[in-house]
């Protein structure tokens, strides 16, 4: 068991918060979860898991749960997993349980959450990760992880690679596996490689990723695309491998017909995370002067699915 | 009752084929019909045709149907209501029919049907249309006629003008409403003014016509392509009205949640008419030089749909 037994928030308990603060809690950790609209389920049920790795759940007289910030602990460690989409809402759910020194761990999708909470609460305590893992809410409080589970995570400035370093055996010690990045930088824009084609045409047109790829017309529009983000990575100072577009497309049929989480936001009628998976890395784009023509039209039509 | 009493193929007896040759056949035209998936139906129970202007039937013992064009007479006169995406097929369908002076009238959406069969059959015999009707094929051989009906028509070249003139005035007599374009390239263009954006911008993101008005986005997404298409039209020769975008937005809320026809071939897996609707203009476009950045990349996003 590491040092490191930090009071712990996840902030928005959805299914990403509900697994991975589950499996904190499971291993004896001081988790607190705030959440919407599963508090009710949650206070009476407990937190419900079933997971490829094994089932496991935290009981209703153990578990955590919280309508309100104000109502909860001061931490030292918090988690995010809300949607990119309520950003503007993190800083009044988070300023009540911070402490001087609370690290702060996004996993959203996308490019600038870190930027956000670095500028509201300084850059030398963010942290950044992606989960990759196909997990579902099922029902109110019931997450069900149907495979993978990894979480890579890195610090947004360097002031912090110790905490990062501690974040990394703290789950690792909870049996989720997470790897430590040398720079978290290039593993978002390596993500978003492959995120603003198949997230961001998958859900214009309503195309599971196989349909994406059946093609030429289909992988030559998503090769443009991943062709416009590798080089605005470059113009961001990431350096992506010359093989990086061809080995996206290449690991993407295995997939089979996936539907990417914003085509599914599109079906369930909820907010998409245009913002921050397809317009904050184009505004770096634009920033460096390139033109991204396939980009461009690609945001412009997203909008017209925004309420 | 006009002197012009031709015989008459409808080639490809859909809802349109089926709906006009039915009126022509219940006034009592000879009628000969080339159908293919409704051919045994319609021998057994003849053609039905619900019409908000009146309910009627061409019995199965006076119904001229047919599998095979040889099968048919030569006629005088050949309604082309098949689907463009199998215009390959055409002169086959067409000539075992022809008579050295059968005119032909294509039905058909988009641009570049009369220039295909002028470039097979001479251009003097050639006239073109559009139906602005709602029309829906409910079974095998049963055709339902909901709202409008009026076609306008006019001559391919001066050449026709009388043939065209003949034409409407049997269409007239059949309570068929029939206007006669003095410019059918003028009347083209401007329905695809309303087609490329509401066809195309609606079947590849799969919303309806009020979806795509419902923000700033999607107006200003087809105002763009619309301009881009005035901007051909003007190129081709014809002069539409400066206000011609706005009214043919202004008209559009009006239909309600409007399926293009397009949009329902995506829905019902058939071939999509891109090349008529959208390619053919586009060529226009880039023969005289213009950019026409929304629109290619249209085209782009809706090959990715062709099978």
């Amino acid at each position: 068991m590491p040092d490191y037994r930090p009071t712990i928030a996840i902030i928005g308990a959805g299914a990403i918060g509900g697994y991975y603060g589950g499996r904190l809690a499971q291993h004896g950790y001081d988790v607190h979860f705030l959440v919407r609209s599963d508090y009710d389920a949650i206070r009476k049920n407990g937190l419900i898991v079933q997971s490829i790795d094994g089932d496991f759940s935290i009981s209703a007289d153990r578990v955590h749960v919280y309508r309100h910030p104000a109502d909860m602990p001061n931490v030292d460690f918090a988690i995010i997993t809300t949607k990119s989409t309520s950003n503007h809402d993190l800083p009044k759910l988070l300023r009540p349980i911070m402490k001087p020194d609370t690290v702060l761990l996004t996993l959203q999708n996308g490019l600038g959450g870190e930027d956000d909470l670095a500028a509201t609460f300084g850059p030398d305590r963010i942290l950044g990760g992606m989960a990759f893992v196909c997990i579902n809410r099922i029902g109110p409080g019931v997450v069900h992880h149907m495979d993978h589970g990894i979480i890579r995570l890195g610090p947004f400035r360097e002031s912090a690679r110790e905490a990062a370093k501690q974040v990394v055996a703290m789950f690792t010690a909870c049996k989720i596996r997470c790897d430590e990045l040398s720079d978290l930088k290039y593993g978002r824009w390596l993500k978003l490689v492959w995120n603003i084609p198949f997230n961001g045409l998958g859900t214009v047109m309503d195309l599971t990723t196989d349909r994406l790829l059946a093609n030429d017309a289909g992988r030559t529009a998503v090769a443009d695309l991943m062709a416009e983000v590798i080089a605005a990575a470059k113009a961001d100072g990431v350096h992506l491998p010359p093989d990086t577009a061809q080995q996206q497309i290449d690991r993407t049929p295995s997939m089979g017909a996936y539907k990417s989480s914003m085509q599914i936001d599109r079906h369930e009628g909820r907010p998409l995370e245009i913002e921050y998976i397809i317009e904050r890395p184009l505004q770096i784009a634009r920033k460096a002067g390139l033109a991204s023509p396939n980009w461009e039209q690609l945001l412009k039509l997203l909008k017209i699915l925004q309420a």
